[in-house]
């Protein structure tokens, strides 16, 4: 069996939304001195590109329909690569700990007695958002958010989003871009036809795709506009501060004072 | 009047937690190449060791208690540096989109023509708690988070954090400290007074400090080991993944296992 004189150590490095540069300067230097990355799809290919030359790549892929390992293998594979070659950088998507299962990958390690770093990464549920100049919380219009799943482990539309759909946060939902009809039907059940909804696909890399619209008009725009996964839905009024929209109020006031202008005349 | 040939502009950067390698490779890139730095009091010291000597830096102090201007004097500070010298980077803790009134900034700027970037930041509100592998969400504990402020613009407790009492979310409170008693009472009046609560402290840098316990011990605590702002806390069933709550399982294993002896002998 081939050893190494290395201690053998993990650490669970959040990739960011996409765009390589919002990776952090702790995760670089982390991928700098990895003996073995395991990396997810979500992660952005240029992220990869500081991967040392010499260290192993391995592509552990998971995402909706493509499990090519299992979670148990893939904490499997951690802890041997660790054992046999040293440090492994196990590379995902995003930040790990949101809805990432980073916990039962660094409890396998732990219980397997091996060290385990973390760092955080940023997540796409605030980030994404952000860069659309959505605010996720904002001053006398959302004083809180929600971020759900829109599939559960059982596979179904997660219960939290009813309860969510009563509440007064910005809610926002990952993974559920195939579940957008049931969720804009809770929504309407508590007369929130009205309320902003913003898609964003590939958020932050050259694939992003926008669209806007409303709880009743979002599932014709995703569809006209052909948006696919990886997809986060924001539903609140803050979307209603996106400059496209801020843009459409002023066009709409533009037509009134043209349509005030000929009722004067 | 001074004036520079330089094109206005505004990067509004996240600094992140604290840990200056927390910050993101885009943010960094940014800070090298500012003209002028508008700090907050949450940006980690060392994250201001990357600020060029040739750059004018200038805290613009907001926390609790200390607002040393007011964010419409931010803002028109923000402008008028940018058409003075160019470059201006407003820095600001965290990520700027959560809490960080960073779109008020953004809406200010935009409307006086000057062109805008964001660089999202590591939020605290799911950093910290990872740094102690305290994962937000966790299959099986909790497929949702909630992120609410225990201080709102009037100064009396979020609505909001009724509801959140009522939901299976994990809860997390930034500015809550001081209403931690109020925070407690809401969430026994759902029945909840086992529920595992976290305190983290400047969470990410030398000066963390944690504290554990649950809805009917956490003020306590809190007094106890003298915890200051600024902190976070954390409430739900996943805060009992951390790891002093796991040994504190297998100690209670342990005496139990001594007790069985001793009734058996």
């Amino acid at each position: 069996m081939i050893t190494t004189n290395k201690q053998p150590r993990i650490t669970l490095v959040g990739a960011g939304p996409g765009d390589p540069d919002l990776l952090t300067i702790k995760g670089l230097k982390a991928i700098q001195k990895a003996d073995v990355v395991l990396y997810d799809a979500l992660v952005g290919k240029e992220v990869l590109d500081y991967i040392p030359e010499k260290a192993i790549r391995m592509y552990v892929g998971k995402r909706a329909n493509d499990h090519r390992y299992s979670q148990d293998e893939i904490n499997e594979l951690m802890v041997r690569y660790a054992c046999l070659h040293g440090h492994v950088v196990r590379l995902k998507g995003g930040d790990p700990f949101v809805f990432g299962r980073g916990h039962e990958e660094i409890k396998f390690a732990t219980d397997h007695n091996i060290e385990v770093s973390i760092v955080p990464g940023i997540s796409s549920c605030i980030a994404v958002p952000e860069l659309q100049q959505v605010p996720i919380t904002c001053r006398g219009l959302s004083e809180s958010f929600w971020v759900l799943t829109g599939t559960t482990k059982a596979g179904v539309l997660s219960n939290d989003i009813s309860v969510a759909a009563q509440s007064s946060a910005t809610i926002v939902i990952l993974m559920g871009l195939k579940k957008i009809r049931e969720i804009a039907k809770v929504f309407r059940k508590n007369g929130k036809s009205e309320l902003p909804v913003m898609v964003v696909q590939s958020g932050s890399t050259e694939k992003e795709k926008v669209v806007l619209g409303t709880i009743n008009s979002i599932e014709n725009e995703i569809l006209k506009n052909k948006i696919s996964t990886p997809a986060i839905i924001v539903v609140g009024a803050v979307v209603g501060l996106h400059p496209a929209f801020a843009r459409e109020d002023f066009i709409k006031k533009i037509v009134m004072l043209e349509e005030e202008k000929v009722s004067i005349s």
